[in-house]
């Protein structure tokens, strides 16, 4: 309690910059970057107007939630000035019952992304390695950085392969697995690949990870998947492997995106030792209320699956027409080669107030990743592409 | 990439419970505990019906947000499938205009326990002290060993101290500052005691920290406080200790408990580095529409703050009338000596669905936090005491 160093006069405010505080910050913070939102929505919003503006580039549910969803943010209304239930019981049971899982396996996240950054933060230390792939999601990297922990990305599968381009290697993932790796993140299907794996691949997989490395399955996309059990949820596996986990969300395929609502699914002593680290209120009030809403829908789900299939089939069928590479997909979304020229051609398409994603982050630069919209949105998309391509290619 | 473990089959999944995924978690959560919600208030609803049952244990705003919020998440209903602004840019504008700060000075939280999380999290490690004040907010302990730092607990001011019985003893809390403090947690008026320090007090204090500690000031409570000068924010300090940051919360004053939002202000340089670990969509899109809008509603803040005062001053003296000690408080709640058969005085309002806050956890057993209610609950509060006190002391 004592040797207390005098006030650091010479430190004035305008000296401690975001070098002075990193400097301070533990390891894993000082290797980080700030999350970089790409195009500002909200001012392209104001510039464009809403009805003009063509969003394409954030994986959103066009087709918006169940209507029930909206009905139980109405009933919240009146009770804005409680705090939440700290447990989620209500959408925990809800979860489960669906799922066919116990509650005590269920653990609610702030949107999946909390839960993957936990998992890393819980389970990965200086000392520790994490494997996952190449163009796998970006929160994989970011959640490893953060814990301080070693990154091991793993080649992809090539670019040409036929079923899986830029996939999952599943084998390489296994075979890049040591005693030092605490953490394996998979996600079936991949964003921004939309590339997936099936079961017998997967079974193969989970039998060769030794017991001391998690495995977390990140399946945001699983309810768009319509490709039976050539797309494996993780589920089945849970009860044979207790290093195994899942991650879902209800900002996809539920359309509710605004609200920031993820789940895990895993082991029950898993889920208690994170459990120990959530903050008690993580899920707001008509969050949790809207999801559960949401999940007894079940109609409106089967019904926004469909309309996206279809379109993400017309979709890249006239992309393909337009000589364009598209990649397989079974989600919202369809990565797209443009080539050499793919720079040009989002920035034109930005001037016309298509947002799209590019993938230079990823380090896929000649490619975009856009979103299936609804049969309107994806003729004004392909007008805008057309006349892009055309001026770019004149 | 060698040396691959066999598959441990030893370690079935029965075997995997919460010890063997602790052993395998960060220092910090295998020491902490899951957050324990108390009484549960989703089951006491179904109990006694939410007219019957008072709930004055988790300091919300009987009053509730202004209509504006209401009114803001009825314009959001039609957007829920897109994500929220991840800059929050709208809402750091008009935080910044309110306080007189540069919106990059404001950091936005999923409520301000996450910002004190992470404020843990970035700045104190496994070779840190974190220095507090006994009975200082529990997310305080929490935090710092989550992060695997050492706690250093100061001892609190005595019971029987004139003007803050319990409180802060700033000079103590300066004195256990070392080279190795990096987190100094403060909070003012502070939760669960009631208590405050002044701006004299305060800028004493602060002229003493040495620069390489950060001083948080969590103000959950301060827009509750009227004590003019002697409730001392931190927001005039900034300006001259960038090691400073002050927290504050949507969940009191501003009746949006249910929202979790809150914000940290502070130097622009401990903001850019705690961006880099914020999840990049950590408010939801309600929750970030409807503070904006509460914050425009000035009149109806000033009016539950003045509702407030009135009735914390009345229940206090009918609390005081019953021979209770009542400690002094600038917030929403009193804290209330009920002496050696609090438990049983507390199990017997909970049988009649009134519900206070217990504060074995914070080492007082022999008090109850009471939240300030309106004019009815708090009748009706004061009823429920007066029988209760007669069976218990029959």
């Amino acid at each position: 309690m004592n040797a207390v160093r005098q006030p650091d006069t010479d430190a004035t405010p305008s000296t401690r910059d975001e070098a002075w505080f990193a400097a301070r910050a533990s390891r894993g913070v000082q290797g980080l970057k700030a999350y970089d939102p790409g195009h500002d929505l909200v001012a392209f919003r104001r510039r464009f107007g809403q009805s003009v503006l063509l969003e394409l580039g954030s994986n959103e549910n066009p087709y918006g939630p169940s209507p029930d969803a909206r009905a139980a943010i109405l009933d919240q209304l009146h009770s804005l000035h409680r705090y939440p239930d700290p447990l989620g019981a209500d959408l925990k049971r809800a979860l489960a019952a669906k799922h066919g899982a116990d509650a005590k396996q269920i653990l609610l996240g702030n949107g999946s992304h909390e839960l993957l950054m936990q998992l890393a933060q819980v389970f990965a230390g200086a000392e520790d390695e994490v494997v996952f792939s190449r163009y796998g999601f970006a929160v994989f990297a970011l959640a490893t950085q953060a814990a301080g922990a070693t990154m091991r990305i793993v080649p992809a599968l090539g670019e040409d392969h036929p079923t899986m381009p830029l996939g999952h290697d599943l084998e390489a993932i296994g075979a890049a697995i040591t005693d030092r790796t605490k953490l394996v993140y998979l996600a079936n299907p991949n964003n921004p690949t939309g590339t997936w794996f099936g079961r017998a691949a997967f079974q193969t997989f989970m039998a060769k990870v030794p017991a001391h490395a998690i495995v977390v399955v990140d399946e945001a996309y699983a309810e768009l998947a319509d490709a039976g059990a050539d797309v494996a949820t993780a589920l089945p596996l849970l009860a044979s492997h207790s290093n195994l986990a899942l991650t879902r969300t209800f900002s996809k395929a539920y359309g509710l995106a605004g609200l920031r609502v993820g789940y895990l699914i895993g082991a029950p002593g898993l889920v208690a030792v994170m459990e120990r680290l959530r903050e008690s209120f993580n899920v707001n009030g008509p969050a949790l209320a809207a999801c559960e809403a949401a999940l007894g829908d079940v109609a409106h789900l089967q019904w926004a699956r469909e309309r996206n299939a279809e379109q993400r089939a017309a979709l890249s069928g006239a992309f393909e027409r337009r000589g364009l590479r598209v990649m397989p997909s079974q989600t919202n979304f369809v990565l797209v080669r443009f080539g050499p020229d793919t720079a040009r051609i989002e920035a034109a398409l930005t001037q016309r107030g298509v947002v799209l994603r590019p993938m230079g982050g990823y380090g896929l630069p000649e490619y975009l990743r856009v979103t299936v919209g609804t049969v309107d949105e994806n003729r004004r998309l392909l007008a805008a592409v057309d006349d892009v391509l055309a001026e770019v290619r004149a």
